[in-house]
């Protein structure tokens, strides 16, 4: 597979998977690049264009099929196996993910919450222990956790962060209200609510 | 302006305005569209092209203004004034968002927060006193609010979002790991984190 997929290809594979899973789960066997186009909101020719990049993964006239698709599309993503992952905050949204239905058969599973609180540490959250942040590095380690959510207040979230690299974790998912700064081989991507709302704003009427 | 611009490039807008923004805190004045490009993992190209969708906002060699370019994207997303928005569900989600940091200056305030729940019904969330589920069509269309973030578990947020849909809501940020079905002129944005994990986890090293 060629190593300089762009970025923004990358970050629609997740959108066609959910898409085909729906589609599958309703019994359809093959799809056509206009109806993932019509689904998330691209051109036929984008859709190909996007799904070319992997080779031949469809036929012309008769489409993409469906589970195929699933199947090359989890290899690309590398979601083959579960992947632990370590929520970093036990607030309200540590609480959220920690029970968070989403995650189901999508490759990933919550396995360690981590917060500083004396008070929340030893607590369990839908059914994992807290583990106090003063062990997080070393936990990290042990358990070879390369995926952690942070959900840390903004004004700690830089400072977590760093312990999370130091500690091997090489792709975040950042629900604080910051941007945080990581070398070039750790990725980070940023739950900010705001940028769909002002996206949704553009298609009210005033 | 132009009616057609395709989705694509408006879900882009909040993310030039993101970056914008940072980059008139630390002080800088213009920007060129390579600059954007790398902060968004675009071509500089593609940059351009988006924002000649709007007119000429650019001056070639001088690059972009930041604080009209700023100034612009708010005028067209319509975010000039606050809108007021109702968080649907008091759990661990919809009370992490009636403190949110990040909805400041950014175009949206949390004024209602809604429960069917007895036990959390009356109590304050930072504030905002939770109001009955029952009531919720009333007020909703009584003080005239058309953005929702929908915050309820998986199996009631269908019937609460055709609740929505009869109050007049326009825009709903789904937090539900469920895909809504609305009619054409109700638009939804889906914060779905299993996506970015996904995303994510095609950049991890096997």
């Amino acid at each position: 597979m060629p190593q300089d997929i762009p970025e923004i290809i990358i970050g629609r594979l997740p959108l066609y998977l959910r898409v085909l899973t729906r589609l599958e789960k309703q019994g359809q066997e093959f799809t056509l690049s206009k109806e993932l186009g019509e689904a998330l909101n691209l051109s036929p020719a984008q859709i190909r264009k996007d799904l070319s990049q992997f080779g031949e993964l469809g036929t012309r006239g008769q489409g993409y099929q469906i589970g195929f698709l699933i199947e090359k599309l989890r290899q690309i993503l590398k979601l083959e196996e579960i992947r632990d992952m370590a929520v970093i905050g036990g607030g309200d949204v540590g609480h959220a993910l920690a029970r968070y239905e989403g995650f189901t058969n999508r490759g990933f599973q919550v396995t360690n919450i981590f917060d500083s609180d004396p008070g929340k540490i030893g607590s369990r959250m839908t059914g994992i222990v807290v583990q106090s942040s003063a062990d997080m590095i070393q936990v990290l380690r042990e358990n070879n956790i390369k995926v952690a959510i942070l959900t840390t207040p903004a004004e700690s979230a830089q400072g977590v962060t760093e312990q999370l690299v130091e500690a091997g974790v090489k792709a975040i998912l950042n629900y604080a209200p910051i941007e945080l700064k990581v070398p070039p081989d750790v990725h980070v991507e940023h739950i900010d609510p705001a940028v769909y709302l002002q996206k949704l704003s553009y298609y009210l009427e005033e």
